[in-house]
């Protein structure tokens, strides 16, 4: 088969040069353009006769930059932040037609969405469930984003199940932590841990703990890697990195 | 809704006196008799008039005790341990015409079914898995079943992926553990600990470890009562806590 | 050596229960009487020539029975919880002419003992700490006993090595847990849990972590029986465990 | 207080490195000169009036270089490999006249140091212990030198405390590792991991576990500091982080 030709919008940003390195040693791909804010990347992309288009912008340009991929017969695989559920069903409608797929997605570390995935499993069988998230203290929000999902996820498999929310033993105690949608989390900051959570179940006489650790943002180029190799192959939209993995 | 009238074979083993505290403890059943080796379970079931028999025997007679209950119209939980996948078919076709369903599982540690079935998942997608397990000093067994079955799993979906398995790094040195179908496992034994197991598995910068951790054989209870539960509403026959719980 | 002659008072209480059978099972001792509230345990040390008694009482008798221990010419072993900072300095002074020895400890789990040890030391070179202890649903307090302890420890030894208490980041945010001496402490309650305990210090580039998991209340017994040994042999009062497990 | 003036010798390798950022980061440091394998490092501490030369070198010239710093008058931080336990008792009798120290040390992660000193004090108290270390596919030798040297430390105060060796359980079986010093030490080798170990002590009903996780090697540079900070303000050689630690 022959390589993937890749664009990288946004490739001055730290994902974005992440991308340009993980793209550069895939053997099954080639860089065939990297642009800036200034670059005009579809023009970039039609020059050099690109596959796919991965997108690490900013939010204000996300909604217009998707638009312009899909002027392109391109895939795209888009990281920027941004899109309301609005917009994504916005772009689904307009994507169907097209040959090669889009790929929105906030998160493209495969074991995050991973955890957050079992973790909503879980919690259908087993009823206690607790979160830990522990980051380097220079992060300026707590919870986590990524805590916060999962708590949610993790409240609406309950519902689907049928199971009610219990009130958190101890609710509104400092050391319990906050209470996100019925679920305790606790957030650890420390000098020498970079991105890390565990979701711990608890059932009679038993725990499951599922534990996510971050050491580089190269951890999150298998999932875009992975986002290029499906779009190219596929029509339509495809919303989060955990669609593709678990279909 | 009416109570579900439990009959418990093999009341006086371990599990059994286990499954006799939680039924009798359960708000929706009723235990209606507690049989021994000695006891005739199928007459006690009829004169009760009861709607499930659980059975946690021994491997010489689980055949046997199979096919007498299938012959009482209650639904069966069996955990007792010997059955081949011969005989699972078999059991089958003759429990597909029944009003009331059979469940055989070999393991109803509801955390530890979900740590299997997870670890498998997710080896479709993470390249690299090791397994550590960790018992009390008298196990006899190391590996663990739980560990050799999970590598089996994971194996099994990682060929159904079409990913190769790759020869582990470091194998045949000392330190390295055994290899499984392809997986390195770890057996640790010190006293103070129970029954616990971890996978762990890698990929770009990042890890993901799914623990169950186990400090009392009242673990086994919510899946057997899951079982009774979910088995006095169908027929046919189920292979595997885990049948249950993904369906 | 002959075997040391313990009586055990407060032995129906839960530990003294667990006393009783851990005394029962040690090669170099000997049961000689288990009394209760309404036994007079110093008359039951003479008539069976005791060694050593066991006191695990309420706090209304602590100071009481520790003052008829040392009436008699046993060793004392107390763990009745009760005694203020003035009371233990009441008994040091009546005990050192004693030949053997009392040790009053409000914590026989040798591994939660060392566990506190360590991370206090630690502090003292690692400058981020925080507490996360994990425990059954049933447990009352939040943060638990000994989570106060070892964050009291973690500040004394930061003081005495010079080092300023920082502010943890984002204090007072609910999902950052309770600041208790300086330090975050997390509260986790699961069923499925029993008591547990992770300190983790966080330095440039590294972590340590520091755990202590129970899952018997017959952890606190080599802590009792050590408690015994040493008593028999040395005059004084002792007071923690610490002392005995690092002199 | 004025600056200490530091020269870093063996500027260009990883650790050397790490070591000219951390000095020129630390507030109470100057780098004076940043020397390689050509430069005679000697010559730059003088002509630059340097307080305390950081070494990080090859094995082959570690002696020579020790000598040569021991000819200044400045303190010596030596982190080069290849020193026999003779070449420090030589070392140790020239460095007693001197002002200002020696310091020669394996290992400047402090909580490795920290983790190897914990598990041997719990190893004089709680009867069972293992080893479990963690690194990425890529390093060669299993198991770690860190993972030999603690057992070779757990061993040696088992032998000071009167406490025989008890032979693992499953010894020689391939689950349970490779035996050190009457220790069993597993080694995982996973993609996503760096540097990690985790000894696991148990007793009766209790566990504690002792776990290091290194995420860079900037891990290194605060024992580094330390050591420089510590070394000028005093005469003698010390070895192993260890000693400045715990004194």
């Amino acid at each position: 088969m022959e390589n993937i030709r890749v664009v990288v919008n946004g490739a001055k940003g730290r994902m974005g040069q992440e991308t340009v390195k993980a793209v550069e040693a895939a053997e099954d791909m080639r860089l065939v353009a990297a642009c800036d804010l200034a670059d005009d990347f579809v023009e970039a992309a039609r020059s050099a006769g690109a596959d796919a288009i991965v997108d690490f912008t900013v939010p204000s340009v996300a909604m217009e930059n998707a638009r312009r991929i899909m002027e392109t017969d391109c895939a795209g695989v888009i990281g920027t932040t941004g899109f309301t559920a609005e917009d994504v069903e916005k772009l689904r409608g307009e994507a169907e037609r097209r040959e090669k797929g889009i790929l929105i997605a906030p998160n493209f570390a495969i074991g995050a969405v991973l955890m957050m995935r079992f973790a909503a499993e879980a919690a259908r069988v087993m009823p206690d469930v607790e979160i830990i998230e522990l980051h380097h203290p220079g992060k300026v929000d707590a919870p986590s984003g990524t805590a916060l999902k999962t708590a949610a996820l993790i409240a609406e498999a309950k519902e689907k199940a049928g199971l009610g929310t219990a009130k958190p033993v101890g609710e509104g105690q400092a050391p319990r932590g906050m209470v996100v949608d019925g679920v305790c989390v606790h957030s650890v900051r420390l000098t020498g841990l970079l991105a890390h959570q565990e979701v711990i179940l608890g059932g009679e006489g038993q725990t499951l703990s599922i534990r996510h650790d971050t050491i580089s943002r190269a951890s999150f180029m298998p999932g875009v890697l992975l986002g290029i190799r499906e779009m190219v192959k596929r029509g339509g939209l495809v919303y989060g990195l955990d669609s593709l993995l678990f279909e």
